[in-house]
């Protein structure tokens, strides 16, 4: 791996943060086949929305919001840029006129970055491309475990009668062995609901559902150590839903849910990943049109870089 | 006809205009098949658009603005709620999650809605709802004219290779023999293009497109009173895009282009089509969450009244 | 009360979220006459406002995200539709010229509906509208106590040489007994002042002030342990401002103060109102025009319904 | 009147234009006692609105975006402060919370002012101020003439069963005598109405109204030759409503019509006052939380320049 | 020039319009030395600016919008891409903190880009960056004439004592031989001003303004035929500023002057730049932080493609 | 000192809230050589920023929402207006087109201002404001401590080559002998950084940095502990950075950072500065255009008056 040019994002020193290109972190545009071990990938597709559109302009806009971070994670030391090749991706082509051929996309899409070796870190979107990118996942390392962090547990049976909505994924890749139900563990679960079947599908398959009541009276650390525990030593995918995190602080999303957590909290159940086994991670459900001045896809920016962390330290791990 | 109950709009000296139902002009709320002469109907679909969403949430929004009206037209002395059986007939449930399901639900319902002998004026949704809403009424009708007035021809063969998306509605209807092409004026074309194939098409079926420049050069009184002369005497259906009007007005759509007509000339548009016989309206592509305080919404209802005024006149001709 | 027809609010199945009534949780629109358990009623006064008005538009904005809402309490397994009818029953027609008529509108209207034996669930409207509401209910059931959440006592004497405004309805009501003090508890006092008047008359009368600090330092679960001791078993008044709610969650409102409780405590507060005798409720002080996507309001909606489990509760207890 | 001192707008080469006081074009803050030629005067009520408030924070507002007005008007080369003596006198305290007593304190303040021999350049608040100002204005002036330029007439008898409200000061004032309705010009007109009751009223007084559609027709330059052939010579006071402005350009006013005239229109009709003898002028409605980047109010502040023009000249020809 | 690559805009049916890379129309990033004709170029300089700040945000943000645009200009027939190498360069790194550097590295960075052969669009930025742009474009080809759109003339002698800011370009331009005197129009200039040097300065150089009253009366293709006259046959710069279209179109700028052109007539005094020989254009002055839902950015982006049509015709026209 | 005039700020009972001067706290405008012991200074510089800019409106901003602001401080029993003369100062007539002669101008003034005894609390303004403040702190104190709230050390060496811009004060103010190393802490400093300078150039000095996962572990109670240790009883400067606070409170910042500290922390941080020596404060980068309803400017005005609860403690002390 040493001959190979690593990318540091564009520095402030260089061009002044408001200038240069807007790809994730103002990092070098290519393609995962060009021998990346990470890239940054959007997949701009909101038609699997129930409320509120607006997540298939989330990439462009994490991206512009990307250009104020930092290569350094001053909390834990992480330096990613300076051991692993890590690129802006692009967008997925997604068809925004129909969900069901974008699945099929998406999933091309993500067999191809698979087998390239490449590990994706993806930005949604709604919750919906968490199915097709679990699919091809699935192809390449079998049933993972989940960390899965959000208000939802998107684990419905169907919406208006569809299999396929951003409120089943997860339902449909148990169904699908895609995810391994007892590795899966689900945080900041919140909200009105139609009915109890969220919470017996969870009890029904073993699922770990952390509701936001004892997320809040245990605390992060407490909750994160027992998620540890549940992913395990096999490799695991991490699907934050920016709704997760309290409205006040990120307005720009479909379907918001009061009483959340904060994104110190956010932060800290991130940074408790350290040395899991990743093998991708998503954020996904921001949406541009109901932000303010950018600070719900800042926040999308600062977590997708919060998530690199140990998600690269889990690549280098291995090498 | 004479023993019916008519409705007045809520006036603000019964109820202050913030307060009240948020019906359209504050109107009952009631089906179609009570007997009215015209109902309002809102189709919250937005998976047709190909640049940003939001026009899902326009019928609530135009309703919310449309407090603001009262019941008659004093450019015109219209005074429609005098002698018409007019209310909200609410929304069409479609189906957010799959496009062509969608579309068979509002065929359906405007099939069961013209059944009744109310004429429709429609809120949209994105303009991939015409098509549907044209289906029914050619059951009804056989092909009718159409006064279409739009930033944007529609006329695409493709979309992302699809055949049904809000670019496309109006080629679909004339090859699906829902339109008579020589009695389609288009007015308000404008925006950059791809390829010249929007004027082909129009040119091949003998659909007169009015663009910008000579719409500026000639003047709405000039030019409708050519719209008149294609639309004849026979039922004509009047489709109008919230993009026709220039953003500087109308900032809350989804593929707004500069260089567009003014309120006031919308205005003297609809008022010239007064006298015609019209079967069926629509406003279309409101997008709130790109609007300013309203006002966009605040458009698209005081258009909704405009365009009522020439319909009821219509109606109260064959009665 | 077995044979009454119940109402559940519009299934997101049925009617997309963003389509179908802006009725509160698109539930039907009925009177309070008409056999209703509940009335979620709104009173869109804001000509009581010292600072910022726009509390006249809240209650069409809450009515419309609270949308969003299903009808299970997922925290409290509370399902309040289920054996209680409940609708909505519309806005007071207040006179938005004349503070001192709609008093008397707001009084009469309050009269006629706990007359039916409804009990009102109340959108604001500032917080003027308490004292109308309070001298009904004190016809009712005499004087009642008072757990009031609030960054502000409002129970100043006078505001601008006025007796009645938003700053005073609690000193009026204690005034005029419709409140007894000794059960009154205020929640989250904060925020500058011109002097030490609201302290004293709290003191001089024995209502329990419960500053932010305090809050903040023992907890809402072991404040609220006290607020239901001062409450004791007789009737009691919830007002709840949303202004006590800390402004990065619920800017829109007209007089915020910094340093505020989060949404999260607020759940926890209202749930811990389980069981006490209540005989009304109201959220107040939402602002649209200063609000942010929606976001105040949909903490308003939320907190309405999280308001309508307790109250729900308490009038199952009597049946 | 040689000796006196004069003041200019503090320039943007002694304080960047960001800084300095907030006063009306960054002038002294003074009392009209105090020897001034022409005062402006903010009067920030708005409860006398009947739909959107938020007029009670525009005189503040105008005040931040004057900072970017310069003193020399470049169309018509006036140069207003270096002949005459102009500040900001600062606004009246009304009482929010009583129109009643507001008009009284606005009545009493206004006769004061004009003892001094000052002429007031007044920043609404809502149009109900102009009846208390045309009051002082009878008591000084005797009946005076009208030009008024707005989308409504406001001549309603009644809102809500009141007699003072912002859609009635000008039956008001004509009923008392304050105007003399054969020199009264309404200009910009349009809109819905409940009845035909506007047009009456005019009629029936000789009140000369131009509907929107014919100062189109006839363009601003036509129009107001015949306004000045109304004025006449004797005095004549200016009411300015920014609603008159279409919505495209003013969104932050309470009642906003479509359809209206632009700026460049509004400052041709202002600019063709020159040489009437102007008692007094107001422009009213602006709502700041209804606007967007200040527009509205800067808007504002730009037609209060243009209005002090011609009533400079106005005080000028009488010395 | 046969066998060189060129490169279309990407289209809306490869990716959806809301994805894909945030250049300038979705083209290649691409340094202009790679054989470019024409090349898009931000410079991100707001230092410059004497209000409201904000235009160094505007290449990233014009950029985003510009998405929209398709290739083919159906009001002229230009398909600039069909026979042009045109990409978009990225930015120029300015220094924020220094104004005198960032005008040096702005007259290298052009004069680098000229040498290549390529032609510059120029994306700013405040309009302190003409100056050294035409420092460059000087060297290449002795003094150029000028057309001007602008509400300010920007021929300040200083600006707070200083030489160089966003108010004097254009008077440096002249004194520095940059521009030939005689071969400037300026076009839409309105405001009110601090005395009237910008006129005296234009008069006695021979410069001709076009105030907006002339332009409003004699109309854009009148205006136009002089502006071809004046600039003759030899290469020109153009220049144009946003806030010359009126503030209800584009209100993201920092020193909006009411009372403007419409987009309408903008891209109508655009067009008729075709057959000159243009040496360079900018458009300068978005301010993004003071847009509403990205329409003055809108604007921008399809004026860059107005821009683009006629300067590209005089690269083809020497080929 | 007992017969000097005291200034209470303008109360809500005697002009309306949102009426009255635009002075902080509506307060006297008066220069600090009129025998002030305490001025409120707004220096509206914002051209050392490096990211979004805007800070140059704060001062006004901030002013406008300081109307709401009582002047007992409820928490703490102060009430500053009772003892010491306080008023508005106005604004520092800074260069915005050149950083250093900016510095300049700001030193001159402060040396000035404190000359006359007075102490100083401004309102930026980015931070580089802090340096050519500190300058003149030192002149009067000689090395002064440093309570530091901020989300940044703003101990760069350089940006972008330069030596002077807001991210780099307080290294110069080191290096030139302006504070006491040792003397100084740093609190809420969080976020990515592009290496470990910042931490090396503290621990090298002996400068006390407290993260904010250590602050978020510690509690501000227990941290002021400390702070107060490092402060000792000689004079300080406090200079709080509105970016420390969490931008879900505060988002109209230039550099906003998640996962920060909350205002009601921020609160309890300041109000443990009580009986230090303060020997000026200040709050910075408060940047209105990326506000949301004016929440960051009130949370600047509100954080302003309790600096100057403690800061009027430590004059009285004095005297």
């Amino acid at each position: 791996m040493s001959e190979r040019e690593l990318f540091q994002p564009l520095s402030g020193n260089e061009m002044p943060r408001f200038g240069g290109p807007a790809t994730f972190m103002r990092l070098p545009a290519m393609e995962a086949s060009e021998g990346l071990d990470v890239a940054f990938v959007g997949v701009p597709l909101d038609i699997g929305t129930s409320n509120r559109p607006g997540a298939r302009l989330a990439p462009r806009q994490i991206r512009d919001e990307s250009r104020m971070l930092r290569p350094y994670n001053m909390a834990t030391r992480a330096a990613p840029f300076d051991s692993l090749r890590i690129a802006d991706a692009g967008d997925v082509a997604i068809n925004t006129f129909d969900l069901g051929k974008s699945i099929g996309i998406i999933e091309r899409h993500y067999d191809a970055l698979l087998a390239t070796g490449c590990t994706p870190l993806t930005m949604g979107g709604d919750h919906t491309i968490a199915l097709p990118i679990l699919r091809a996942m699935r192809r390449k390392y079998g049933p993972v475990g989940l960390v899965h962090v959000d208000a939802h547990a998107d684990v419905n049976d169907e919406m208006f009668g569809e299999k396929i909505a951003h409120g089943t994924p997860f339902r449909r890749a148990v169904e699908e062995g895609l995810l391994d139900p007892k590795r899966i563990i689900q945080i900041g679960i919140r909200g009105t609901m139609s009915d109890a079947s969220d919470v017996d599908f969870a009890n029904a398959n073993g699922i770990r559902q952390v509701r936001i009541e004892e997320l809040m009276a245990r605390g992060p650390d407490d909750v994160m150590a027992e998620a540890r525990e549940i992913a395990g030593s096999e490799p695991i995918y991490v699907s934050f839903d920016i709704d997760g995190i309290d409205p006040s602080f990120a307005p720009g999303t479909g379907t918001p849910e009061i009483g959340g957590f904060t994104t110190f909290q956010a932060q800290q159940m991130v940074r408790h990943l350290m040395g899991l086994d990743i093998a991708g991670c998503d954020l996904v459900e921001v949406s541009p049109p109901f932000d303010s001045a950018g600070m719900t896809a800042w926040i999308g920016a600062s977590m997708m870089f919060e998530l690199l962390c140990p998600l690269a330290a889990s690549i280098q791990a291995e090498t």
